[in-house]
């Protein structure tokens, strides 16, 4: 798609190969925005259409990728407004923070950019209302506020200044203290109406009246007075929002890296979220925890752990919609579709909330990338079960066991799974046992194969059977395997064998267990095996 | 039994008491040998009968513990020739050599001390016979062959020392080489018979008329050509044994500590035993391997691996009075009852061959140490069904589930077997299902009771049972527990669920599981769910 658009640039064209090659590698894709950039000189309103669709193009499908990297939103945002203008600028500022809306970085920008753009107070404040309800709870929001401040300062609208302040002052951050002298110095000169709810100043003044006996005549003590309690009021927010604050201090100082980037984070860092979510959580607010989450979940938007939690602590607030959008979003942009266990997660979700089709879907997404992942098949087949019965799952299993993209081990365990289904759930042992007879040849090789084979005749109970599955699968397995299947067997002949029993168990253990770590798992097996959720 | 002996003295009393209250401590029975032997200032022929009976009484104790220390077989046997004479030193000798017959060192003392004690050629050569029979395939084995070869050299027995070097040189040996540079020269000075067996020099002389075409009476010629021709024969075993010697080299090389000490041996001692079996094994030797694995037990006596290993080595020799003598000898000596595995394996063996009385006297004298011992319940019960039917299996559980020395954590795996056999072996699912109803209070807390009766409700396949269960185990267990517990239940519902199963799955996946471990560990179940060995 995009290639025609370098096709004089050999250069580009090799980045751009690159790039299609290894679309994870995020080297690749920086070098080749910076050489798009730097087309014809650098690009700007005079470059050829051609340069300039280029790069948009790559940005477009950079940021598609990569849509984290708030820096490259500024950069392309920059990019339009020298080429194309405001308009353009604006537009990608949107899509930015549609991307990544919790970051004070791209939010100050796209205040900053628009105060120079337009001259429309009304529509500039509402831009600052929108980043105070995406940012403002930040630990380090500080940027972004003092932005918006300075705005209505310029504007000498006190009382707007005054009003942001009352709220900033709620809220645990890095500068929580700086805003609050701020606070207090300013409400000195600030009409009594604004320091207070009317209903709890009137309550004081009922108060002062009543405690000093003063006359309606001393307005001017009692409004001293007044002031007075007011700021003890304002003290008391203070010095709860410096309680928060010093909660949150020891999580915060370990958050080394707060913002996305493709390298891993280490042990300590992921420790830290892990504990931090926990605190949030315990704390109770549901807006806090949530905005915690998404903050972990840029820097750590690689990890499936906070994805999987934070789907998990959704659910449980019996939000819908939310849940399915952070399934959504963790499957569709950030989890690479080699770890499916999300989208799994994400289908029994849709599933769960009456979407049995778009569950399929889901499977049907993952198999045509991952045709031979087993996982998925089975969850698939069972999704069908569930839904349609017996017989459409083992449609599933079969359509997979049949088709070329599948390996043969991968078949031997679907193949065990349909005769599980054949002899649990539709109650046909001797069905299920004819499916394993007819294909011991094709999958003499297939650990699941083998086991399911066994495990059904276990659960028969016909020693000759048993023992017959056990013997052509010692004659097929690895030396590892056979010795984990050994295991159960034994089991098996202590707790199911007769008065002979032990005869055949001594030969068969000397045989297959040699080292001690075997004699040890052994005794673990019995146990296991008598006592396990076998 | 002991202490009377010590009667009028307080610092071997207190020695004593020590060895009594720990005698698995070797340091003390160190002290109180040393301290026994020095009494009235260093025994003698002299000495108190008491204080030799005390000294006698220590080292008997103390050997009977630790019978591989070669060096107190020595000390005991000078000691018993300084006090009581030959007899009395050489019945130690002989004990000595019963307990470790194959220190070399130990014989080559015993030898020593016969050469000293007795004119008798025809004993004392019939003691370096025995000697050579237990000790003369020892890789270090030439400080005894030495002194067999300067006892018979000393008499002129050149015949003799010739055989035995006939033999030594067919030993790969440290010193092999040594050996046979002697036996080179000498064979110069033997007469022709000695050289090799009479066939073998028949046929040579046969070859060597044919070849040269010489005459019968050209004998001399004919001696120097034969001898030219058994010298090569020599050559070529020399040049054989130095290959298995060299084959061998690498591994005696890694043998830092050949003989047995109370300390553990590391790692790298442990793996190169493993391999130095492996590898004689491999070459299908018997008695070379049966001396090497001997060999292994005197230093690695404390590390049951090997134990297993050379009675499952032993069995397959079809030698059922060696493997019966390998357990028995592990069993009562050296691996500490409270590691009862191997004694539960000697149990089994004796069941194996006929002898299920032995077996149960074996659990039992486990039972009277460690009466709470699980494993070795469980293992009597199903020793008890195989022999004589459920009934008499489940008296062995209730018999230890009433008992006091039984835990309750223990008694609820002996409740959860008990309602096993129950279901699976009387078939009785309804009466297994009530043994669990009625313990429920009493085990609440118990790992094995959940999980059995929660397997069981699986098997059983009435989903609203085995929701009960999972929702009662859940109220009971500990969040790790309950975290195990779920996942087989989300893989139940899986598996076994309706349309309307997955709404369940969701809420109880997002209640219990949490970081993506568990994430990991449900996906993981799933696979096993279907295909494992469950």
């Amino acid at each position: 798609m995009a290639d025609f658009s370098f096709a004089d640039d050999r250069e580009l064209q090799k980045l751009n190969a690159q790039v299609l090659e290894e679309p994870e590698e995020f080297e690749h894709w920086e070098k080749l925005v910076r050489a798009a950039e730097s087309q014809e000189g650098g690009l700007n309103r005079n470059s050829s259409p051609q340069a300039i669709a280029a790069t948009r193009d790559t940005y477009d499908r950079f940021l598609a990728r990569f849509p984290l990297f708030f820096g490259y939103w500024k950069k392309y945002a920059d990019l339009e407004f020298a080429i194309a203008g405001t308009e353009a600028a604006e537009m990608v500022y949107e899509r930015g923070i549609a991307s990544i809306g919790i970051s004070v970085d791209l939010w100050a920008n796209y205040c900053g950019f628009k105060l120079e753009t337009t001259h429309d107070i009304d529509v500039i404040r509402d831009l600052f209302e929108r980043g105070a309800e995406s940012v403002g709870l930040d630990f380090l929001a500080h940027p972004f506020w003092d932005k918006y401040l300075e705005f209505e300062e310029r504007l000498d609208a006190h009382d707007r200044v005054f009003k942001i302040l009352d709220r900033i002052i709620h809220i645990p951050m890095h500068q929580y203290a700086r805003y609050f002298e701020r606070y207090r110095t300013m409400a000195q000169n600030r009409p009594l109406s604004e320091l207070a709810p009317e209903d709890v100043i009137l309550s004081f003044r009922r108060e002062i009246e009543h405690d000093t006996g003063m006359k309606p005549k001393a307005e001017a003590d009692i409004e001293r007075e007044l002031r007075t309690r007011l700021d003890n009021l304002h003290f008391e927010a203070f010095q709860q929002t410096q309680t928060e604050t010093t909660k949150r201090w020891t999580y915060e100082q370990e958050v080394k890296r707060p913002y996305y980037h493709v390298t891993d984070l280490d042990g300590p860092q992921l420790a830290n979220w892990r504990k931090y979510l926990d605190f949030e959580e315990s704390e109770g607010d549901y807006t806090r925890t949530k905005f915690l989450y998404e903050r972990c979940l840029v820097t750590a938007a690689n990890y499936d752990e906070f994805w999987f939690r934070y789907a998990r602590w959704m659910l449980l607030q019996g939000k819908q919609e939310e849940v399915r959008n952070i399934y959504q979003r963790a499957s569709c942009i950030f989890v690479p579709i080699v770890r499916p266990a999300i989208r799994l997660y994400y289908a029994q979700y849709e599933e769960s909330i009456g979407q049995p089709a778009i569950a399929v879907d889901i499977h049907e997404a993952i198999l045509m990338i991952l045709p031979n992942h087993l996982e998925t098949i089975l969850s698939l087949a069972n999704l069908r079960r569930r839904q349609s019965g017996v017989e459409s799952a083992i449609m599933v299993l079969k359509r997979h066991m049949e088709s070329p993209d599948t390996t043969t081990s991968t078949q031997g365990a679907l193949v065990s799974e349909w005769a599980r289904l054949v002899c649990d759930i539709s109650g046909r042992p001797d069905q299920a046992r004819k499916i394993y007879e007819e294909g011991q040849q094709s999958y003499h090789g297939s650990r699941p194969f083998w086991f399911g084979w066994f495990s059904m005749e276990v659960k028969q109970g016909e020693y000759e059977r048993v023992k017959a599955v056990y013997r052509a699968a010692r004659a097929c397995l690895s030396p590892d395997t056979v010795r984990e299947l050994t295991a159960l067997y034994l089991v098996y002949l202590q707790e199911r064998g007769g008065a002979e029993t032990m005869k055949e168990w001594m030969v068969i253990d000397a045989e297959v267990m040699k080292s001690a770590e075997d004699g040890a798992a052994d005794s673990e097996d019995v146990v296991m095996g008598q006592n396990g959720p076998v």
